[in-house]
Order: C-alpha cells, then sequence, then structure tokens
C-alpha cells in the first residue's frame, strides 16, 4: 500500500514534462482549458502566500499582454526589414547605386541633389547595369543586356529560395495561411512554426519576392508573424504548455501579421476573426488589437515606403461616387468571383498534379522554369516589370498634377500632354492608349502565371496576385468609363451626374474596387476585406462600391463551390479542419458515425476492475487508438470514464520499473478502493487517477448536426456514443470529418490525420 | 392501434401553432437550430418536385437578405426622423421660425437670405419667445421669460414622454441594451420588441431628447433598431417561428442601430459582436454588415444633419500628435475610468433604491423632478443649454478660420480676437477663458444628473451623456496644454516637438479622446469603442491616443469591479444573462450544483413504460418542471431520454379527446413498441413521439467549469446528471447562473427567472 500511495503522490503532477500530444494530432480543447483553469488557481491561492507569490501572480496575468508587445516589435521590424530589402533586390535585378550599393532606385536618387521633382526617379548615381558594364544607356544591346541579366538575377534569387527552403525549413513554403488555419482549430504541426521556418521564411520571402516572380508577401507574413508569436510562447510556460492557450497568442500573432502586410490594424483583426481562428474570445480580440497597433506602428517608425504612412497603398480621392457608376462596379465584382473560381479550381488540379506526379519531384526545376519564364515575359511590358505592389499602387493612383504616369497621359485644355493641370474634364492622350494595351497583357499574363505560381516549394502570398489582377481590369474599365462619359455627356446614363467640365469618373477608385473582388473571389473574405480596403483609403465614401463589389464577387464565386482557396488547400492536403462555416444538414444520427461499424470487432474497452497489466499491454500493442473507454464490467457495458493511452503507457511503465508487486498479472484498479491482497499476490495497480471521470457522452440517437456542433463549439478530440448509460461506441473528429465528406460525395480517405 | 396510429401522425407535426416557450423562460439553442435544419432539409427536398417549390425554396434562402434590406431601411428612415424631430423640438424650446413653424433654427436660418456666413444662426424669421410675446429680445424680463418657457417646455415634453410609455408600452423605458443582451442570450421577453414598443419608443425617445434632459439616443436606436428586426421577421415563418434563428437577425439590427446611431456602420457590426450578441456565426457578420450599410445610407440620403456626411460627429484635424501628449491622454484614460467606475455605482445604488423604496411608485413625479431640476440648472449656462450632441459637436472641433464659438476666441497676431486667422501659435483670449469656467461647471452638472437620469421611465441612452462628460474633461486638459506649450515652450517636454509659431496642440483631439475614455469606463467597450471614434474622425493617426485612453480607462474601472453598466442593469434586473466575459474558476463539480440536493426529494422522473395517465397528470399538476427525464425503471433508474411538460401536457390532453379507450388508468409508453392489449383493457398511449432521445447529459465528476462552458456554446436550457449511466440529477441554466453568483458571494436568489 506504500508504494500505492506513493504513486499516488507521484501521479498527482502526471508527466510534466512529456509534449502531451503527438505531432499531426488533434488537440482537445476542453482537457487544455481545464488545465489552464487548473494552473490558473493554483497562482491565484499561493499568491496570497507570500510577497514573492504575488508578483509571480501579477507577471503571469500580464504576461499576455508583455507577449502582444513582443510579437508587435518583432513582427513589426521584420516587416520592415522585408520592405526594405525587397525594395533594394528588386531594383537590384535592373540596376545599382553607385553612391552607395545598398541604396534602392527611388533611395539612391532622394539622395542625389542634382534631381528636380520631375525626374524624381533618374540621376547620375543610379546606373543600369548595361549602362556600367558597357557604358552606353540606350540602344538595344543595351536592352538585350539588361533584359538578360534581369532574368539572371531573377533565376539566382529564385534558385536560392528554393534550395534554402528545401535544405533547411521545407515548412517555410507556401503562404502557410492553410497551415494556420488549421493549427489554430487544434491541430499539431510540430516546427511549422518553429526558429528555423521563421528564420529561413523570413530570408526566402524576400528572395521570392525580389525574384519578380507573381506572389506577394501579405500572406507568408501573416506566417512570420505566427512564428514570432510561437517564438515568444516558450518564454511563458503559462503560454508554451498548454497548447490552446498558445493559440489565442497565435490568433493575435495572425492579426499582427495582416496589420503589418497592408498597414491596416482593424482589418488585421477582423481577419484573423473571419478567416483565420477557430476559438476567439473576446479577451483575444482585444489583445489582437493590442498587437496588431504595435506592429503597424514599429512598422510606420521604421518607416520603409517612405512616405511616414502606415498603409501600402496610400491613396487619397478627389470626387465621390455616383449611383449609376455601380453598374460598372458590379460587374468587377463578377469578373472578381470569376476569376476567383477559376483560379481555384486551376490552381487546385495543378497542386493535384504536382502531388501525384513526377513534377514534385523537382521543385527546382520547377521554380527555376516558372521564374524564367515570368522574367522573360514580364520584363518587355513595363506594367510587369516592376514589382507588383508598386504596379497596384499606380493603379489605384488618382491623376493628379504632379504624376508623371503614362495612365495619366491626359490632353488638356492647352492641347498640349503632360504635365496634367487640374482641370478635371480630359480625353485621354496617346500614353493612356499605349498604357491600355500593356495593361490588357498584363492582365492575361497575371492570371496565367499565378496559377502556376502559388503553390511552389518557395513562400509565396496570393493577396497582391489577387490585387493586381482586380486592379488591372478595373483600371481599363475605370478608364474606360471615363472616356465614354468624356465623350457622350449626353447619354441618358451620364446626364444626370456628369456635365461637361465635371471631374466625375475616377479610374483608381475602379482600380481598388477590381482588386477588392479578386481578392474577395479568391479568398472569400467579406467583412475583413472592405475593412482593409477602408483603411486603406481612409473614406467611409468608397464603402458601398467595395462592399457591392465583394458581395456581388462572393455570391458568383461561391456559385461554382463553397471554399475559398485556403479550404481547398487544405482539403487537398488532408488536414482535419472542421470549418465552422459549414453546414452539416444530413438526417444522420450518432450511431451512423460512431465505431465501431456492424461488421467490426468490438470496441477495445478496460473493465474498472478485472483488467490485468498483461491485458492492458496487449490492448495497447494491438491498437493505435489515443485512449480507452473503461466500463463497470464485459457484461453490463456501463460506461465510468475514459483513459488517455499516452498516460495509462506511462503510468504502467512507472509502475512496473518503481513500484514493488506489480506484475504482468497485477489487476488494474480504475475504481475508487482496490481489495487489499495478501503481499505475495500480486499487487493491484491503482489507476484512478489517470482516469477522465467526465468523458464526453451523446446518445445514439443525437442526430449528427448536433455532434458536428458540438465538436465545432467545445473542440472535442472524441466523444463516446450510449444508450440508456450502455456504451456503443465512439467518435472521434477524423470520424466526423469522413463523414461530413461522405455526405457531401468526397472521398472520406482524404482526412488523413487523426 | 388505429386511434394510436392517428396520433402518431398527429404528433408528426407536434403542434405546430403554440408558441414553444413561456414569457420569461430561456430557450434551448439546440433544439431550435435542429428545427431549423428540418426544415431547411424539409424545403430542400421540396424543392426538387415543382418550379413553384423551387421558387419558394429560393424566396426562403434570400429572405435573410430581405429582412436585413428592410430593417436597414426602416431604421434608417427612423433614425433619419427622429433627427430632424429632435433637432425641431429642441430649438422650439428656445423659440420659433416665423416662415414656417416646422423649422430647426438652423434650417429657419438656412432659408433666409438675410444671413451671411458669420451670422448664419442669426436671421430675422428665427424669434425668440420672449421677442414674441413681448416684442423685447433684450433684456432681464425677456430672459427670465426665455427661462421659464424653457423649463416649462421641458417639462411637457417629459411629462409626455413618462406619460405615454407608462399608458402604453411599459417596455419603451431605458435604454433597452441590457434586456435585448438578455433577449439575445436566449431570453423570452414578450413584447419587448412588439410593435407598441417601437411606437412608442419612437415617439417617446424624440420627446426624452428634446426635454433637454442629460440622456442620449444611440442606446435607444439600438431598442427600436431591433424592434424593427422583431417586426420584419414575422413576415417570415422561417424566423418567426425559430427563436434562435429570429436571434440572428436580431443581431444584426443591433449593429444597424448602432450604425445609425453614430454613422458608422463597422463599428456598428463590432458593437454587435463585442457588446451585444451571444451566437454570432459568420453569416451573422456579413448580413450585419449589410443592414448595418443600409441604414447608413438610407440615413445619409435623408440628411438629417445637413452635411452630407454618415456620422454624428464629423471631424478633421489637421496636426498630427506627439508622443509626450500621450501622457494627458492617459490621464484622461483614467479620469473616464474613475468616472466609468463611479457613475456605475452611484446609479446602480439609485436605480436599486428606486426599485426598493415608494420613489418607484411615482415615475411621472421623479421625472418632471429631474426635468425640471435639469432645465433650471442647464439653461444659464451656453454649454449645456443646448442638446448635448451640439456640445460634443463643438467640443471636438478644431478651431479653424470661420470658427465663431467662444472656445475659439483665441489672439491672434494683430491682437484682436476673432476671426481667428489660420496662425497657429496662440494665447487664449478672454472668451476662452470664459469658456472654461462654463465647462467645468457644466461638468459637474453633467456628472451628477446623469446618475439620476438614467434608469427613469423615459427612453434614455448613455453614450452620449457619457461621451459629454469626456469631451468636455478633454478639451480642458486639451487646452491647458495647449497654454502651457504657448507659453513655455522652453520647458523640456515640449522643446522636442512644440517650436514658437508651429501648431501643435489640438484641444479638439483631447475632447475626442476625453470621450473615448469616458464611454469605455461605463461601457467596457473595447474594439467596438476605437473603431466607432475611428470612424468619426475618418484616420487612422490618432487610433494610438484612443486606444492608449481606452486601455487606460478600461484597466481602471475593471479594478473597481468588472461589469460594465449593461451587465450592472442585468444584474440589478435578475435576469438569467450567461456572460461569456467571466471566467468560472471554481473546483466545483456538477455534482455539486444538480437537483434534487441531499435533503431534497428524489428526482421528478418517468418511467418508460410502468407510468399511468393518471401519475403523469399528478406529476405535472404537483411541479413545475420545464421536463421530466424517461427512465428504464426506477430500480435501475438508467436514462433514455427527456420529454417537455409542455408536449406532455398537450399529448395527454388531445390523446384523452381524441384517442379511444385512453383513461387515466391507461399505461404510457416511450418505448418502440407497446404491448398488445384486449380492446377491454385501458389502451395503452404511447409517446415516442415527443421523447427527445438525445437529451444532454455529463457526469457528476465533470468539473463545473466544463459544465458552464457547455451551457454558454451550446445555449442548453438543462442537462441530466448521470454516474455509470444511472440518472442523478438535473441541472438547470437558472442553477448554473444561482451557482455562479453563490461562488462569487453574490446572493443567489437574484437570479429571478428561468
Amino acid at each position: 500500500m506504500n508504494g500505492a500511495g506513493n504513486l499516488m503522490d507521484f501521479l498527482d503532477e502526471p508527466f510534466p514534462d512529456v509534449a502531451t500530444y503527438e505531432d499531426f494530432h488533434t488537440i482537445d480543447w476542453l482537457r487544455e482549458k481545464s488545465r489552464d483553469t487548473d494552473r490558473h488557481r493554483k497562482i491565484t491561492s499561493k499568491s496570497k502566500e507570500s510577497l514573492w507569490e504575488l508578483i509571480k501572480s501579477l507577471l503571469d496575468a500580464w504576461s499576455g499582454w508583455v507577449v502582444m508587445l513582443l510579437i508587435g516589435l518583432l513582427s513589426g521590424s521584420l516587416a520592415g526589414v522585408i520592405d526594405l530589402a525587397v525594395d533594394w533586390m528588386t531594383d537590384l535585378k535592373e540596376g545599382v547605386c553607385l553612391s552607395a550599393f545598398w541604396y534602392s532606385h527611388e533611395q539612391c536618387c532622394w539622395t542625389s541633389n542634382q534631381t528636380t521633382f520631375a525626374d524624381r526617379d533618374k540621376c547620375p548615381e543610379w546606373k543600369k547595369w548595361a549602362e556600367l558594364m558597357t557604358g552606353s544607356a540606350e540602344g538595344a544591346g543595351a536592352y538585350v543586356l539588361n533584359y538578360f541579366l534581369y532574368t539572371l538575377w531573377a533565376l539566382f534569387f529564385s534558385f536560392l529560395a528554393v534550395s534554402l527552403v528545401r535544405v533547411f525549413a521545407p515548412y517555410a513554403c507556401g503562404s502557410g495561411i492553410p497551415e494556420i488555419k488549421t493549427i489554430l482549430s487544434g491541430f499539431i504541426i510540430r516546427g511549422y512554426l518553429g526558429k528555423w521556418t521563421l528564420l529561413i521564411k523570413t530570408v526566402t520571402l524576400v528572395l521570392a519576392v525580389s525574384s519578380g516572380l507573381s506572389l506577394g508577401k501579405e500572406g507568408p507574413l501573416v506566417h512570420v508573424a505566427c512564428c514570432c508569436g510561437n517564438l515568444f510562447c516558450s518564454l511563458f510556460s503559462k503560454y508554451s504548455k498548454n497548447e490552446g492557450k498558445r493559440r489565442e497568442v497565435l490568433s493575435a500573432a495572425a492579426a499582427a501579421g495582416v496589420s503589418v502586410a497592408f498597414g491596416a490594424p482593424i482589418g488585421g483583426v477582423l481577419f484573423s476573426l473571419e478567416e483565420v481562428s477557430y476559438y476567439f474570445p473576446l479577451k483575444t480580440l482585444w489583445r489582437s488589437f493590442f498587437a496588431a497597433l504595435v506592429a503597424a506602428f514599429t512598422l510606420r517608425s521604421i518607416n520603409p515606403f517612405g512616405n511616414s504612412r502606415l498603409v501600402l497603398f496610400y491613396v487619397e480621392y478627389h470626387t465621390p461616387w455616383y449611383m449609376a457608376e455601380l453598374l460598372p462596379f458590379i460587374l468587377l465584382g463578377v469578373f472578381g468571383g470569376l476569376w476567383g473560381a477559376l483560379f481555384i479550381r486551376a490552381n487546385i488540379a495543378w497542386c493535384r498534379r504536382r502531388k501525384t506526379t513526377l513534377l514534385g519531384k523537382y521543385p527546382v526545376i520547377e521554380v527555376l522554369v516558372v521564374t524564367g519564364l515570368t522574367a522573360l515575359l514580364a520584363y518587355p511590358n513595363p506594367y510587369t516589370r516592376r514589382s507588383t505592389s508598386q504596379l497596384i499602387s499606380e493603379l489605384f493612383n488618382d491623376c493628379g498634377a504632379l504624376e508623371s504616369s503614362q495612365l495619366c497621359d491626359y490632353i488638356n485644355s492647352n492641347n498640349t500632354t503632360r504635365p496634367v493641370d487640374d482641370i478635371p474634364d480630359r480625353p485621354a492622350g496617346p500614353g493612356v492608349y499605349a498604357a491600355l494595351w500593356q495593361l490588357t497583357l498584363a492582365l492575361a499574363f497575371k492570371i496565367l502565371i499565378t496559377i502556376f505560381t502559388f503553390g511552389m516549394k518557395i513562400p509565396s502570398g496570393l493577396f497582391i496576385p489577387s490585387m493586381a489582377v482586380g486592379a488591372i481590369a478595373g483600371r481599363i474599365v475605370g478608364i474606360a468609363v471615363e472616356q465614354m462619359a468624356y465623350h457622350h455627356h449626353d447619354w441618358i446614363i451620364f446626364r444626370s451626374w456628369c456635365r461637361p467640365g465635371a471631374d466625375c469618373v475616377t479610374p483608381g477608385l475602379y482600380a481598388m474596387v477590381g482588386a477588392a473582388a479578386c481578392l474577395g473571389g479568391v479568398t472569400r473574405m467579406t467583412v475583413s476585406l472592405v475593412v482593409i480596403m477602408f483603411e486603406l483609403t481612409g473614406g467611409l465614401e468608397y464603402i458601398v462600391p467595395l462592399m457591392a463589389a465583394a458581395v456581388t464577387s462572393k455570391w458568383v464565386a461561391d456559385a461554382f463551390g463553397k471554399e475559398g482557396i485556403y479550404e481547398s488547400h487544405i482539403q487537398l492536403n488532408g488536414y482535419p479542419y472542421l470549418d465552422v462555416r459549414d453546414e452539416f444538414t444530413h438526417r444522420t444520427l450518432a450511431a451512423d458515425v460512431m465505431r465501431p461499424r456492424r461488421s467490426d470487432p468490438p470496441l477495445a474497452v478496460l473493465t474498472q476492475d478485472s483488467t490485468t497489466v498483461e491485458d492492458v499491454e496487449a490492448l495497447i500493442k494491438d491498437t493505435d487508438y489515443n485512449g480507452f473507454p473503461v466500463v463497470v464490467s464485459r457484461e453490463s457495458e456501463r460506461l465510468i470514464g475514459f483513459v488517455q493511452r499516452r498516460d495509462l503507457t506511462l503510468a504502467i511503465k512507472s509502475a512496473r520499473q518503481k513500484q514493488d508487486g506489480v506484475v504482468s498479472s497485477s489487476v488494474v484498479y480504475f475504481t475508487e478502493d482496490a481489495p487489499l491482497l495478501p503481499a505475495s499476490n500480486p499487487q493491484p495497480l491503482k489507476l484512478r487517477r489517470i482516469l477522465n471521470l467526465s468523458p464526453f457522452t451523446v446518445t445514439d440517437h443525437t442526430p449528427m448536426e448536433t455532434v458536428v456542433d458540438i465538436f465545432r463549439k467545445l473542440g472535442l478530440r472524441q466523444c463516446l456514443v450510449t444508450r440508456s448509460g450502455r456504451l456503443l461506441g465512439i467518435i472521434t473528429k477524423k470520424d466526423v470529418l469522413r463523414h461530413m465528406a461522405q455526405m457531401m460525395n468526397q472521398d472520406p480517405e482524404s482526412i488523413m490525420f487523426n
């Protein structure tokens, strides 16, 4: 009995240093939550004992805010560094700054004194490669040399990126958002948010974006921010030892990631809430907001865009929009929805092919081929040669007096073209017509190449390419409407709001609406999308156009398939993700889903007082279940509790080593008292301490929709099925997901993990 | 058997036209949800039968959006009408427009041709009462007469308001937000959102606000919008017959209400999400946003503020803020927190006194006394005489060249006072010093009178008075900092950012920060508060000051008590509201909370095949439980299901009327088959159809924190407690709430409803 008593003490804190979940397994939210409450209770009761304990309890209470602050600071700084490095390396493909090679084109010419504002991107210090190497800046030879070096740099960057990812951190590829969604829903992927991933993803993200591929840094920044969150979790045992609490921090980190990606803190919080997070208590909302703000302001103080603005694409429009313009906006929404549906189908088909064919075996070659193609096709067109975010920024801009863009080449009242004065009513000049053609080509190119780029083994975000597609389409439509209004002031649709001489149409706004529509079509974000766009413009005025386009785009895209790109990739990878948005409307019952099925062998159970250590060990060896129900006896099958496989293994192992008299024929007792046996007999092994006495049960008549709801809302790992108190079977999260897949006529075997 | 067969058919659709829940009872969310899924399944399967059914199913799918559109239109229109009426009636207290008596002061002088911009509020058509009645506009006599008439009008308006509320719709009083929170959490208060309440609340809200009492229209507008939501629910059986779906609509309506109250659609959605709603699926998020936008744009097209702006207080600041200013902002946060804590304590104490003493018996006299006092004290001070929202608007404003306010009476470079030219650096003129005194008096007055005003039997919102308190305090602090910076440019704290001649301090910003802090202290809103404020200014720049003040205010206020004003009022009224924010950290088990307690009589249960009709009727008569567990037999106590009292009563009643052979001694069968008896014996009554075969169960060892979590997340009404399949007891929502109150050392009897 003494030995058993010791074991009791030992089991009081059951195996604290062993990670509780295995890799690629699902966590039990309820259990995590109750463990945290226990911890909290312990600290609160201890805090009354001494001043030191009180201070410790206060530190514990504030640690959440400290983690948020650190996440904000680090992710803001990383975003700033990434922005600066991308700027520099993107320009490095074209030339170099002689006064200081680490300056980007823009910085180089800022510091030069010889430039006027109009020629602000031309200065003697900035040399194109051809000029530097051959001395001549013009001519076909120089063009070809620049073209060649541009492609070479691009190939070099992307080769470096894909090699680093392959060698050091395979998890650093892709946008990371599907995996983060899965992790936040309660799945374990060890190393996905580790230090190596953080480091390599940051470096390779810079390389990938600089290589000119059709990808963005916004999605990967969310991954980077989540890695920061995970890193700082390890500083506090409150977060590092509790998978549930850790996920609260990660949700906030995701918000900080979007906040620095777009300079939109509120949009970031809503993105985390709407798109990424699973369990989002109000406390997390508030902390996310704090992290997002700190991140945004850290970024602002680094000031990578050189304009003291928080936002990536700062725009200011001077004219309102008119009701009649809703028609083109809705058309842009339809376009965005169609693009979203097309993109998801094509990209998933291509990614499936990559997974199943030889293609997947040669990721480096794939990346090099795509980069080469991108560089070769992109260079001749000025709109694809520059970085995608510069392109979007130019497309969003309204034409002002100081704008030197080709898109602003309007004929002004003096019949000279540029600089445009502020006279609003204007026919397009030759530059605008040239730009229209180039933009159409750029649109076709972006649409095609993005399908093949997203999903390659390098960090790649989807926000920027999607927005670029929409912005190009939007600007084209915008210019078309503008010119129509100029030339046909007398048409009924224009007469009421667009008199001659009035500035009625802002093509930049169309670009923004188009960008929102395309992004919405691909990701199916709704409120957060509109809020991000709203933060970019800072004006409530344009919410209705954005909203109209976003709704239309979602409806159109939903008609072709309910899943957004992230959900599609989750499905493709077979992660056990229980989407809160899927409504389960079938008429099945728990009895139809539970295992064992009719033809299966009976459920593997333990009895409370008649199983021997040997039996238990055999059961553990023969099965791979995560846990076993414990019943009164095999005859009555009345459920008394549930025991985790892991706890059972460890308890038996340690009892065999440390407890006298526990041998293979010892009986395992889950009851409150074990019989007193003479010392000569094998001593009983008392395991009530590891028995979960409150396992979750439903009856066999419970409709599956209720079961799905319970799994979702309580974050269960498994649930036992009973009828009149008799144990009938068990339903795991995997069973639920497989059943849902089956009901939707999908392959249930696509759900691969526990 | 034939009779039993008929009964089966009859029970297939159990009592469709009877309201399922009684007044002041809690709904069962899981049941509502599964009823909706059933309905949805039925429509989907029918839709394949004919074109008409297909159209019906499409209409059903779109009805949600139609309801949102209607809510947006109606609540936007109502808000516009209320705004216009309040403007007119507020001015009516002072005078009348001769050219058209239905014009407010501002409208009257707009239409007048004789006014210049500087004298825009003086025009011959607008006559004060004294001028109209005696002919003289100046002098002590005229002042006293105006004073007297102002008070008289105020008394008349408030008397009308309180009488209308008392006679026609007692639920129209107060802000309505505590009750709406309770209703949304799944409680039934019939008539609270009815047509009469809508009508009377709209009318009396205008009267109450116009009477000059220290109350706002923002909270009641949420109630009005929810009434609109409830009204349109009755158009669609999908919403009118399902209490769960109805609450989705009401959540969206609450968002629309805040949207029109402040002109802040995003803030409205977040307010609904953070503060009001309980069950907020993503679908609702999206629809709320739609409703909020429609409402905002309906309001804008009515254009009650005459400035084409959506927002109540439109401001534009021209200078950024500086780090050193964070100190006064945080001090304002501390002030806001203290004010919040003080207000809640004092107001709750006063409301409790109203409930328990004679005071509550004479609401009309109370309202008249408070109105009289308010009018008498408010009239002499120009800052309290005008409407509170005009006051806030003036305090928020930055002083520009055209500003005629006394607050902008700075001495400009020519040593003349007003009009101020745009030279930024300025010492305060005598007007500003006079204003400071008046503002201090106004602050003291507002703080005191609001405590006694909120909770009276008239519609009364708290947002505007709280914001006014904060705005006054903020403006005072702002002017102080500004003058300090002007006179002491050389002080260390100013030297780095405020050189002579530079415009460094914007007192209007301080007013806004103060308003946010005070509103946050009272309501404990966080993210939604900052977003609402952000939408008012439209600039991300000022988020950090607002956020710093809001966080400080929340922390300071939380130190004095966790509950905001709405939760305090819910507690005061004893509503069964299970706050998602309260964390339950005690170590109790389900066994400690369940009934029957040890000393109680055993649980009232039915057996599956041995209870007679007579027994059941006796049980129904003797107890008032909402339902009864059904067990296999009294000996084994194994649970097979749960039957609702209401269903049982109706089933027995109809069986006695319609079914031959069912008499008092008939045995009630809940089993699948009943024995075949000779016709001479009393025929069995088969009631399996009304038996819920999947009642929610937990074991007696389940920690209460898990039980609380389950009740919250699944919205249960009751939960059965078992041990090894044996039924031990039952836990209802009321039991949970009482236990929580007990654990927090509160009176468990304060929870009054089921």
